[in-house]
């Protein structure tokens, strides 16, 4: 029987979400402006979601689809390209049959029978380097650890056996400093479950620490932030409820009645120590960061008022207004007793995928990196936000043209906060195919000192990593706090 | 020293012409328009130029780069596709230098003298499948073997030790019906020689048969043509001369006061026994077909009324005026003692690449396939001419779009000639990318009876074969002639 591969016609898989669906490989991309700058030595690791076949229910949301990893390689002023799916046991599965057999978005009871019991992971969402080893990552299952040179899957990991979950979250924190592997699980025990690990993993892979706890409902938690002392976790009130998905409903529901609780983890502590606070209904997908000062937690966010998600109903099956992500700051006082968070907006336009110069994750910072201008038309640039000026420097690839989350790269392991490169990719929307560019990040105005051409477009990818050249070399990152 | 990979701004590099320079993979390609055909099982080779680097002297022509393969696998409905650099001696020591190394084509004496001594060959025009084996063809190297399921370069192929020459021509013949490999190699003792040799090559891949004997200049011999009891070799007025090329000069010059010849070799016979034929000066590449009846000689080419190779010049330096294709049947009376050949236009307007039913190669036959209806902007289609009644068949896939070589698939072994598929490339070129239509040969006004859509774009190939799933598996094909 014949079963033609063909996509529905939706939104979903048009424009930049048109399917790519392609292994490709591009040694010494053409830089069609500019040079590549000597220093810039080390690998650019990507990872998005992408169509192998059409959703068995015509349910494509673009957080779904089978992990692809990209990786550029930048080496003595040349850029070598690659990406190749994550082979994952769905991924496999699904090559034998030459169709989808995953259902609704995370929803195993919607799944084919022939696949029960089979993992669900994508592994689509981001990737991490740390003890030597490179992790495609979703939040759902366990990492699978890739060949960072060939990109070819080598296995899902569970760190020698160290990690009881059930799966890790895409959005962990590599101290680029002390080399730790600061992540968590939530759902850690399987579905709608309200268990949390918070692990602490050491420059060698080994677990040095683990706190489990409880949320206040079966929440989603895309992302958290860490500092030197403590782990911030928000709640939003975007919930699993075990009978909906078991009846073929949708994994997330929006609880616009319900708060935000927000727990400050205090990395020594254990689940006693957590202190609580609680605001109005929001979510967030991506934090910018945060940094403890005396007795104030201040965590710095993409703030949605209202659901970020509008493919997910609320739990009265309502759609919802789509809001728009504004950069804010929450701030929980650990001396208050009002258990209340504060907000304050610290960037009037909306604006998503934060990053910072990583050396200053959870530490004071000044600057912060990320995707705005965002038409209705697939246009945007990449911006540097000042916290201390509360400037905005902008630049945008213009008409036809949108970017994809930075990432910063320090000019030198030592050099100042934010002296460095910007890296973008860049959706050309009517040429099919994607440019990046190598951008001063303290001059982003200037415009692009490298634009490197790709043959191929680079679908939507999520998050990425940097791993400079001598860390892809001896597993750890060599670098420096300039005060 | 960092040199920046920077392509020239040449329209030769442009358009359809703009490098893509990616291996790529793709898995059970969309079908966006009907469905591929039950019965179409093997896999389609094509072979093609492409920019590793920018020439090391600017002189980008469209005949040169290096050889990159492509394969469409036919299986179930479904389609998998793939394309990989042919990993030519050439094309290695350029990878490492990470430049072009080599001059002007084909000119070894522009060469950087760090590959003083190594294969120039492309393998950048064809492909053979032939007792087994699959391999990448250009004229002036020996053949590459490729893996016909990875598309990984095996190595360079001389047939056991059993050819001589020092290269093989790019159009060989694979007889469909005996199985037997008819091939030739010119200028096969070196550049600017004379030599040429016909080899019949058996279904075991031995040499069955070889005749050398000497062309009346050092021409360019592109392709030939085969009759189950003569070779016909044309020798256009297009020459090498060896004290231009050591000093730097183009490898072939176009000389329009001299003839063109034409050699009818008896496959049974000896140099002695070839008959001598002479005309004006004309070019071509292609050849259709040829037809022995009786005593006339029948070879039908895309004929040129001058030089079909613009940048190649004439002996005095130089340009010559485009020239148009025509399809055009040369007759060579065996029993004449006039030595000239008649010529006859079998169709007015331009076409090139022209195909046959492959079965028919050499026997009565009564269709072509070819290229027909190119516009300046780059548009074209695919037709299909009845010789018997003059008619010609056409479809184009419209604005913003051309079409490659065609190729004729039979809908059977046994089934009548031109009885079958024809499949073709489709360049969008307002989408960079390429679409595969599958139409029925003899309904090609119907329009496609799948349109497979490519994510990627498939450069500019020239030539290709179709490998039966049935020959894939035992290296022989299983075809009949059908009264």
């Amino acid at each position: 029987m014949v079963e033609t591969v063909r996509f529905p016609d939706s939104p979903m898989l048009q424009g930049w979400n048109t399917p790519v669906r392609s292994e490709t490989e591009a040694r010494d991309l053409e830089v069609v402006q500019g040079a590549i700058p000597a220093g810039l030595d080390g690998a650019w690791f990507r990872c998005g979601p992408e169509w192998q076949y059409p959703n068995r229910f015509g349910q494509e949301i673009f957080i779904d689809g089978e992990g692809m990893v990209h990786a550029f390689r930048f080496e003595d002023g040349h850029v070598d390209y690659r990406c190749r799916w994550v082979h994952t046991q769905r991924f496999e599965l699904q090559a034998k049959a030459r169709r989808s057999l995953f259902g609704r978005y995370r929803n195993r009871y919607t799944n084919d029978p022939s696949v029960e019991g089979a993992s669900m992971g994508t592994a689509n969402t981001n990737l991490v380097w740390h003890a030597g080893k490179l992790l495609a990552l979703k939040e759902d299952d366990l990492p699978y650890e890739i060949d960072p040179d060939t990109l070819a899957t080598i296995g899902r990991y569970d760190y020698g056996g160290q990690v009881k979950a059930v799966s890790m979250s895409a959005h962990p924190k590599v101290d680029w400093i002390t080399n730790e592997l600061l992540t968590y699980s939530y759902q850690a025990k399987g579905d709608a479950t309200t268990d949390v690990v918070f692990y602490v993993i050491g420059a060698d892979g080994r677990v040095k620490n683990e706190i489990w706890f409880d949320m206040p409902w079966p929440a989603m938690v895309h992302d958290f932030a860490v500092t030197p002392t403590h782990a911030i976790f928000p709640f939003f009130p975007m919930m699993t409820d075990l009978e909906v998905i078991k009846q073929g409903g949708p994994y997330y529901q929006y609880h616009p009645d319900k708060p935000t609780r927000i727990a400050v983890v205090p990395r020594g502590g254990t689940a006693e120590d957590i202190r609580w606070f609680e605001g109005p209904a929001t979510t967030a997908g991506h934090m910018l960061n945060a940094v403890v000062t005396g007795s104030k937690v201040e965590l710095d966010l993409c703030l949605y008022q209202g659901n970020c998600f509008p493919f997910f109903p609320t739990d009265k099956g309502e759609a919802t207004a789509p809001v728009p992500p504004i950069l804010t700051r929450l701030t929980m006082d650990l001396e208050s007793n009002s258990g209340e968070f504060a907000q304050k907006v610290l960037l009037g336009a909306p604006c998503e995928m934060p990053r910072t110069d990583d050396r200053y994750q959870g530490r004071p910072f000044r600057y912060g990196f990320m995707i705005c201008m965002r038409g209705a038309d697939g246009t945007s640039g990449v911006g540097r936000l000042d916290l201390e000026t509360g400037q905005l420097a902008t630049w945008a690839p213009g008409a036809n043209a949108g970017v994809q989350e930075p990432q910063f790269v320090p000019r030198r392991p030592d050099a100042p906060e934010g002296d460095g490169w910007l890296l973008a990719l860049v959706n050309r929307l009517d040429q099919n195919r994607s440019d990046l560019v190598v951008l001063d990040a303290q001059d982003l105005e200037a415009g692009p000192v490298a634009t490197v051409r790709l043959p191929v477009r680079v679908r939507s990818t999520f998050h990425g990593v940097w791993a400079p050249a001598e860390a892809l070399k001896t597993g750890l990152y060599d670098m420096q706090l300039v005060a």
